[in-house]
């Protein structure tokens, strides 16, 4: 009998600990969460400070009690693991709630820490960063007291976005600024003049080349001499690996503190497996490495583990591609493949067209901008990108499979779409790109 | 300088023309087409009848007029192309404004005459079918002067489906009658059960198994024995290859009356090509005959042939996938790949779910049921079909690229989806077609 130890009870380490109970009813499975909460739907949380998610037992998936009696997973809130020994195969745990430490052995370990929220350090009492349940209950508990009519959103991320949006729908007025000019970054910067545009339509202020230098009540001063008052601020400013306690150990972590792990989620001491955002992996179409901190990853990285410790050495991770996607008000943007900063390690070309998402006759008709690239070595598609109010999503979801097989820019002409008039045009938009790069 | 007839200039007609001038300036090309109007949106005629697509011009995209200044395309209406000496590159033309009959030489033969409704010859003047914009002109014309309230729709292909949704949507009471219970037979038969759900709900009358024997103005009488009195029919009851005229040449017909071409879109005489729903080809992912009478087909077509006459000889068309879709009020139906009745061709297994299209807690989800179908001999999908309100389109659209690529069902978990709450899941329905898989 096998005992797997698992760090981590969120998307990552909670699946995991699930699909391995799926193939192995035997082994001993235990879950350190040094948080409140295991198996919150991260993703959720947004919507949920903005009343779209109206149930909170549709955020928080499972308890302890009803993974223990669904699974018999022991699931440990509350406990921190601060060290590894992987000589002697233990860690060592915090209890958060009696303050007491113990060792735990193991014969396999799963680490899942994830990241944890960078703040300001505004040290001030209405600055809210949002990663899990706690934060969530605590920004919805201010709202509710503080009776929040404006909020000061910091960042312009997908949590940046997505809290803006919900803030508003919400009806609490946003303000949002951001260090640089340079938003929502995974998307090509000319095409997301749509969140400007959206912002304005609203009358939703915004300033970019903006910091907060000093927050006193609620009194926030701004590097740009501006002094405005706010109830409440959200920083969404970038995540930091939670993987210091890794660095008692022998397991190799990248210079920016994540772990790099093969195809088969092992890092480099062959019974330590890593998944979820603390891994840094490689890209499934071009020769670079990936760091890829999204739900889908999460779950196959957990799918390809309990496989492997099943014995099933055949599966294993061929590669992310990036797929990511953002709803911000009417309007949604998507990209997959490569980044924008990760171009230049190519020699490529870019295709684009903007066109009717569906049959130009038939109603709600809205335009859809759609860019591939490729690498003129090969002509193969390294990465895409697409924004619109509708068709966004199927795109490049379209392009996600076409770049797991590899596609050259050339062989989309022969993509065969489903048409009929509200779902698209003979010529789909994926077509026209083909049709236009046979001159590039 | 090259002479080039195109006979039909409906979408591969028009289309073909279109595509040759833009790659070369010289050539004379003549368009026949034997009805009175070019280039209009066949797919878009049920749309305009409800109501729904709006303006006369949004369907017909072009004149001979407006095509000739764009293009110096000549486009002759009411002219039919009724024989074709193949041995001395002539076709017989009859005028049928003037009542003449005259010979035209061509050095390019092009095809693409398209079919014709069936019809039950119910001898009387208040049933229609529904093929092209004189059809819908005197669709329109006799709603408008009789005020038609109710109406009877034969039929549950395609043209029957959209009819039906649209009469109702215009405010016409519709009835549908099928002569069997084989419905919408491009989609699986049980996947069909929205379509009795929508019309149930809506108090739309249905029978089938059930057929007209006669009749007698506005009175119906129907094999059932029922009597019953209606403003309007409408025949939607297959359609018949327009190939008569090519029997009078070496041109090779199959045994229902199609033109089988190669990836060339070449008929068995050289010089002589073929496209749009006249055509019978070959699918892409399996070795299996296709005839698949879709507006992407013809477009495809249409490049292609352009493409060899420009000489680019290695652009050729590696097969259909057969993609189609439909609305049909709330919901969709899509489906790729072999036909249900094809599969028998094969030892297959099916693998389904049905789950939320996007993540269960974010508001307007639905349930979308997802079938797909690989060969047990080498694990390639083969087939797959799609109902919900939401979603179908995407995923049928995926696993056409899927297909494409010759996919097996396994590989389906390795399908990045771009995930947030209001697209999708962590693991979309086609990654857990894939994760259902791995036990069959």
């Amino acid at each position: 009998m096998n005992k797997i130890v698992v760090v981590g009870a969120v998307a990552g380490g909670a699946t995991v600990a699930s699909q391995i109970r799926r193939l192995d009813q035997e082994s001993e499975i235990v879950v350190f969460e040094k948080d409140r909460d295991m198996s919150f739907a991260n993703c959720a949380l947004p919507y949920y400070l903005g009343n779209v998610v109206d149930a909170r037992d549709k955020v928080i998936e499972a308890t302890p009690e009803s993974f223990y009696d669904a699974k018999q997973i022991n699931v440990k809130p509350y406990h921190e693991v601060i060290s590894i020994d992987d000589m002697t195969n233990t860690v060592k745990v915090y209890d958060r709630v009696h303050d007491t430490t113990f060792e735990e052995t193991y014969d396999t370990l799963i680490l899942s820490p994830g990241c944890r929220a960078n703040t300001l350090n505004l040290d001030n009492s209405i600055a809210f960063t949002l990663r899990n349940m706690e934060d969530t209950d605590a920004i919805e508990t201010f709202i509710e007291k503080n009776q929040v009519k404006t909020a000061l959103v910091i960042g312009t991320g997908y949590i940046g976005l997505e809290i803006l949006d919900n803030l508003y729908e919400r009806g609490i007025a946003p303000t949002l600024i951001h260090r640089s000019e340079h938003i929502n970054k995974l998307m090509d910067q000319d095409m997301n003049q749509a969140i400007i545009d959206e912002m304005d339509q609203r009358n939703i202020s915004y300033r970019f080349n903006e910091q907060v230098t000093k927050v006193n009540g609620n009194e926030v001063h701004f590097e740009s001499g501006k002094v405005e008052r706010y109830d409440l601020i959200i920083e969404g400013v970038g995540v930091k690996p939670n993987s210091e306690f890794i660095k008692s150990s022998n397991i190799h972590l990248d210079d920016k503190g994540y772990v790099p792990v093969n195809a088969q989620f092992q890092t480099n001491i062959s019974n330590i497996y890593a998944l979820g955002d603390i891994i840094t992996s490689h890209y499934r179409h071009v020769d670079l490495p990936a760091h890829v901190p999204l739900a889908w990853g999460a779950h196959r990285g957990a799918s390809i583990i309990a496989e492997q410790l099943a014995g099933n050495k055949d599966i294993h991770f061929k590669g992310f591609l990036g797929a990511n996607i953002v709803k911000f008000f009417d309007y949604t943007f998507a990209s997959v493949g490569i980044s924008p900063q990760e171009l230049s390690n190519f020699d490529y070309e870019m295709v684009e067209s903007i066109q009717s998402t569906h049959a130009g006759y038939y109603p709600g008709n809205t335009k859809l901008h759609l860019r591939v690239y490729f690498d003129k070595s090969n002509r193969r598609i390294i990465r895409a990108a697409a924004v619109g109010k509708k068709g966004v999503d199927k795109r490049i979801d379209v392009l996600s499979m076409a770049m797991m097989n590899k596609l050259t820019i050339d062989e989309l002409v022969e993509f065969e779409v489903a048409y009929a008039p509200p779902y698209s045009s003979p010529k789909d938009i994926i077509n026209m790109i083909g049709y236009k790069a046979r001159n590039k």
